[in-house]
């Protein structure tokens, strides 16, 4: 069984530790790990440079949840995480003083940016953090190419933040979304989002690969926006993700109307899509109709948008998705599965 | 009074304090400074590119001692320091395992970095680094550009070290100075020392000024190779050195043939000169043949020296160079500038 997720990092993390979880109950390769093998591609447009070191958030909250060295009460980062280097920089009047980087975080991001430096691709980079510890599944970063997404908002919006703009000033501002989700708490409203470099972007190597051999193509609960929509944003993902013989089964990141985890609601206006099940199970679109589903799976108190979607001609269906324990992660992954069988039969 | 020094580092760094404490007791300005004017030159060949940051060993072992917040006990770095990143980054591979950054410390290289990366030059860094914490003196770097001093050995040295060289190999290798001194504790033979782009070199912004325009010019008892040597190698600081109407006034960093600290003595044979105040002295020149000092101070113990200096020509004293502590170092500066207010009248 070959499975492969598009994700984003801190629902994404929950979920393909539920895939992970899930592949070894169905498929035990008798060693308390699974004989099925699970592929991620990892949302990259919330990677930053920041003083002057390369930051791939997403990326490492896989990594480290998979490591089982996240902090899991903070819900993202290193447990044991400290920030001696961080005051310093403070001190020094250096980075962003709202965006603090921790000690152990910051080993990962000096060791990333020095093999970069060397000359390094991303996949490389990637593919060396890896080495570090057992995870069970391969992590691909979707692109190497730097595709970091910015955030377009009224400058008058903004004002209310800070000064007043003076006169004469543009309307419409640019921020790194890192500066958009944690200075401003994704408080301001996004008018567009935009991501860095896309004309010349391709998929990371081996992306293409892991998702037309796949038997199954997961979408994890996570951003449909500024995670999924930034893997999918990457010219050749579409066209991948339209050509792979394995279903494509999505679960959504929305339940009654309210984001699972994240800020979704913040980000699903921009692009003119209602915060729904039905909503962004609509937005993906069904793939005989050119869009990214074969499956939709919803939350149970959802269960009526699967029977509107299914109507349409989507194979929806509906589960708890609640992911509380790595228990119900993996029940969850389980439906998502099972969906994927009774898409291939359909 | 404006006194410009040359220095290295953790030498340079107690010989600056002392100069700094002698002329608050010469020319106070009534609010325990001094109204004497400081410049120090500093070393730069002992900088390094190490896991992608940039480091400034020299520079920063002034800057930590003169905000007296260096480490006494070990000699280097910052009071207080941890190494949480450094342990990450052996556990990535990255680096170098006998060279460890410490946390205080890299807070420091990463907002270097940061900056250098944003496009300011190096004399801008150092700019700013001192704004930080009142020093009482301007620190300069020799130059902007990158003149990393080299350390070639014969490979056949190494071996006893490392593996033995491969058939074929050749016969001569070449590392950064920090890895012949700190990983090598510069016990492999230096067949040469050779500094990186030096034919480009210019002194960096003030160096040429602060040299015109000195009453007095110091050369603190650092190492005459790799420290003060370095500095005078960069083109156009010999000129300024010539033409300056202040008299130079060497300090011996050999006390009795042996080097006060640091590894002079491994530096000295590989330019051919011998460990020993006077061999020093006649290195460094007399200033009116096209050498460098007009007046050189050594210890007690080499009074010797010193008279048969001054049978050479050159004006030549002895006093107690040992800098125990912050009032010994402030006299040792005191008969400095005693002997070159003697080389002015001379």
């Amino acid at each position: 069984m070959r499975i492969t997720v598009l994700a984003g990092g801190v629902g994404g993390s929950r979920f393909v530790r539920g895939v992970r979880e899930e592949c070894a109950r169905r498929w035990p390769d008798g060693n308390g790990g699974t004989a099925a093998s699970v592929t991620v591609i990892v949302n990259t447009g919330d990677d930053i440079w920041l003083s002057g070191v390369r930051l791939m958030p997403d990326f490492d909250s896989l990594l480290y949840s998979l490591a089982g060295v996240n902090d899991t009460e903070r819900g993202w980062g290193r447990a044991g995480e400290t920030e001696r280097v961080a005051a310093e920089l403070r001190e020094w009047g250096v980075g962003w003083p709202w965006f603090t980087l921790g000690d152990l975080d910051l080993g990962t991001h000096l060791a990333r940016t020095s093999w970069l430096r060397d000359g390094l691709t991303v996949s490389d980079v990637c593919e060396r953090l890896q080495r570090r510890w057992p995870l069970g599944v391969r992590l691909l970063p979707s692109t190497d190419t730097e595709v970091d997404t910015h955030v377009v908002v009224d400058a008058a919006d903004l004002a209310s933040h800070d000064a007043p703009p003076p006169l004469g000033a543009p309307l419409r501002a640019e921020m790194h979304f890192q500066e958009w989700w944690t200075r401003y708490r994704a408080t301001v409203p996004a008018r567009e989002f935009r991501q860095r470099n896309l004309a010349t972007a391709r998929p990371a190597r081996g992306v293409v690969e892991a998702i037309a051999d796949a038997d199954l193509v997961l979408v994890a609960p996570s951003n449909p926006v500024v995670s999924i929509g930034t893997i999918l944003a990457v010219p050749g993902m579409h066209e991948a993700l339209a050509a792979t013989a394995a279903p494509v089964v999505g679960v959504s990141p929305i339940i009654g109307g309210k984001v699972v985890r994240g800020m979704a609601d913040a980000c699903l206006p921009a692009i003119g899509v209602e915060t729904s099940a039905e909503a962004v199970g609509r937005h993906y679109g069904f793939r005989r109709d050119g869009g990214l589903l074969d499956a939709w799976l919803v939350d149970e108190t959802d269960a009526a948008a699967a029977g509107s979607l299914t109507e349409g001609g989507l194979l929806a269906a509906s589960a708890p998705l609640w992911m509380h324990d790595l228990d119900r992660s993996a029940d969850l992954a389980g439906a998502a599965i099972d969906l994927g069988t009774a898409a291939r039969s359909a």
